[in-house]
């Protein structure tokens, strides 16, 4: 069995009303259970939140064993996206509806965290995608002009009055197609969930080492989201479209160029997710998906 | 505003438990609105509700101006068919969860009820499908070997073990396209909520003169649902595939041979559905489908 | 039969190189058939044809009943927004790829044209799309800031790098849904071979008297595609999302507010496209989407 | 550089008319460079072809170090079912229409085979679905009555005239969720090119250690495709339908009951395709879905 935790980071989506006293709640149940407790200094600026010791993002993987987000799953990406270097396990709690990567509602804190804390869990690693942006300098020069990380996705979308976007795009310098569609999705497992699966992609288990290329409403109708190794990199090039932006989680640069290249390759970093014993991928995927409930049509049924 | 009812015939569901006395609750409240109350013939034998006149089902629409329908979508679906040609108007009373074309509530059965046979209630009438097959008996000669109505959809689906069907499609004697697929749903406004749904078809309001044809599974990736007026005859011919079966609301004829030609053109009758004032379409389409609930991932959200 | 035509006008795309050869051919043949011939303001001052009579776009009708348009569908769409009002009937010369609405390919100018002029044809009315948006001003007063037509369709979509554009859509006043999406499309028949069908649309047949809703990318997984009778007015709102965009037919209004609201309703207008004699609708389906060609995978085939 | 080949088997395609003069060309060209040839038994007695040595398929492995395949993907798949087990290497040569997997023209052979035989090649090894059906004897004794092997994908569908099957179904014991649908299909990355793409599911690169599992016309409007690790045991339990079938490849098993459990895993068997240098996954996909090629509707164009 792993080992225990001996020192929580807190971090928490400090915004919404009521945030200061469920982060007390969480810190106070936390030191209750033995550990040291500190703050993220975000967190600790917008809550005022003053009894705790307060530690830069940067600084957590050095002193923490376990990361405790308090939020929703797009706050969990954003904390996962900042700490994944330091190689520090995150859990989620989460105050309203559960998401797909927060799962310990706050009324369950004692009986689902404190095993937990006690070593009693289960880890799962989620990849992330690694990108960048190179562009023509002139005289065969490429420059990179923009990097990012995500654990979601990787966007490229047409700008919001052009027409559409037309990239190629190749994986490990072999051509796959030219794609004229409003944009272009690479998400990972994780990300499988989110656009992609508005755009018409599939669901991606956690354990497959690939990504899936999702076009956004294509101009071909025969393009289909296609699942890769993510072992490969891959290049998109756009070709042509205005305004184009990219975006990796949501977080991105606005007017792309024409031969400007985006580079993705799996990243170096994992996400490691803690969740109580017994947690199923599958009754996630039922509870957020609502798989268990029909809305079939007259006649179906009886 | 309408004149009130005068005479209702009760058909019910009865191969569930507790029906007889869900029957006659519904009976009972009839009576007490004033209203003659007559059995379906087959509702009163299975059920043994001896106390009321009964009436064979096509004898129905000479002596009743209102069916009172107590089931769901699917026993709707069956007695609409049959009393259609009598052109009496029906109301649907569901005991479980409510379906798109029964709307009331055995637990508000008074409250709603009652001002509706008191002449206060929407009337929505819905197109029907008539369809025949004619087969090749040599010498040039084709007979037509079945006929049949329905209120949701005609259905070509190949036989359970081959591997496709081929069925060539002509609208109003001109050729749309051969379609290669797992079969061809021709889905009235009703039943676009219904198989042509889970076939990927779009919605059709009821308001809508058309239907619309989709391919189940079609092996060239560019076949499309397509919404055709529904003034014009579909005409389709089995050109490959064994042991294809027809359906007409899931009643059909199986072992379809080549050559065989499904026409399908709207039925000279159509439903009368009685809704209760304030009734509305999309109110059941956020309800059925669950368009109120996100379901969307991380990063979506918070 | 129709009468044979007297004066045509002729517009055309002079951007590309030879198009005034082009222009300049189709002019020599329309005289040859005993026809006057004005050209376009704008195809003239940029073609620089200076032999013809030249009219501005808004008397065409007074003086021609009959408009030659060279070019690709974009040009077609373009110069039926133009002459809708003033009812002049159209046909399409294209040099390239034949469109869905421009027909008549170059090479077979003579004879395809020719009995056109003369009277044989096919004339097709095709629905138009009037919208406007209305703004709040305060003090409960709504100001009309934007007016437009459309022959595809009414495109909302979310700014470049926003995350999401949410909708409530009402039709006739009736509650339909609030969309969370990408974008929302309502097309006509001629606009679901367009961009709704790139984002999972239907097809519509010109003779149904409908329009088709289509969310781009929404999230909630049960949104589908739903086709309504043009009858009724579809009013959208902006409830949520930053530098939202409208489109008619690609020509646009950026930034959209908060309480915007966009209202759509069948033109008064209507595009009169003629067709030679034999024209059939679902052959060009089938030519443009190349229904023709399988595109099965292994095991399907031999 | 693999070492050139010296014993080739020659399986066909013989119902086609002109197999035999078409097999007889290969046979001649192998020789010419210096192979030993033998026929399956199978294409001899039905070609007629008496002139070479008669291997029954069993034998082949033990003997040759190649197999030359002529005729198209189904006929490919077959072969490449049986041979498995025995670890020859397959080549396949296409008469007509090139194939997802059979991509040496014949008009082609000398230029494209002669360099692969000499050891110029590239090869490729696809993953292959194993699976069985249990069922319950009573006295909980589960018997196996089916077992087989698949190249494309395991589909269950229900029967001809049954309006859905229910499923089950378990990842490695871990429940995922119940389907209600036509059916659903596990296929492999090769079979994702098959009937999984004309049933919605996303392409899978060969090099993805992974198989879809795809729902064929779900009742749940959520229900979408779902990657999943090939590691794992997937258990599909008959719930509900009468008249399911079960096939592996086409092939099959009729007149599944209730409570039946049909267990796929990877098979410990792989194909091994053999490619021309310079062979490109992606180039077939263009070739063959025709990714190349726009159907844009009017106004995405000129």
């Amino acid at each position: 069995m792993p080992a225990r935790f001996k020192h929580a980071a807190l971090v928490g989506k400090y915004q919404a009303p009521g945030s200061r006293r469920v982060l007390a709640q969480v810190a106070d149940f936390l030191l209750s259970q033995g550990l040291e407790v500190s703050l993220d200094e975000a967190t600790a600026l917008n809550t005022g939140l003053g009894e705790h010791p307060v530690l830069p993002p940067e600084q957590i993987g050095r002193h923490c064993d376990l990361a405790v987000v308090v939020g929703g799953d797009g706050t969990m990406l954003a904390v996962a996206r900042q700490l994944a270097p330091q190689n520090v396990p995150l859990v989620g709690i989460n105050q309203g509806r559960l998401g797909f990567i927060t799962d310990i509602p706050l009324e369950a804190l004692r009986e689902t965290l404190a095993p937990m804390i006690a070593g009693d869990y289960e880890e799962e690693q989620r990849t992330m995608l690694a990108g960048c942006v190179t562009r023509d300098e002139g005289g065969s020069l490429r420059r990179t002009i923009f990097e990012g990380h995500a654990v979601n996705d990787v966007v490229v979308t047409r700008g919001g009055i052009s027409g559409m976007v037309e990239m190629r795009v190749e994986v490990q310098g072999d051509f796959v197609a030219n794609f004229r569609a409003d944009g272009l999705i690479i998400a990972s497992p994780t990300g499988s969930t989110a656009y992609a699966l508005s755009a018409g992609g599939p669901l991606l288990h956690p354990g497959i080492a690939g990504w899936v290329l999702v076009p956004i409403a294509p101009h071909s109708l025969s393009n289909r989201p296609i699942v890769l190794p993510d072992s490969g990199e891959v290049a998109i090039e756009i070709v042509a479209g205005r305004d184009c932006s990219l975006n990796f989680d949501h977080q991105g640069l606005a007017s792309l160029l024409h031969g400007d290249r985006i580079l993705v390759r799996r990243s170096a970093h994992r996400v490691r997710f803690l969740h109580p014993r017994g947690w199923s991928y599958y009754a996630t995927l039922r509870r957020k998906l609502r798989w268990n409930e029909g809305s079939s049509g007259p006649g179906s049924g009886d």
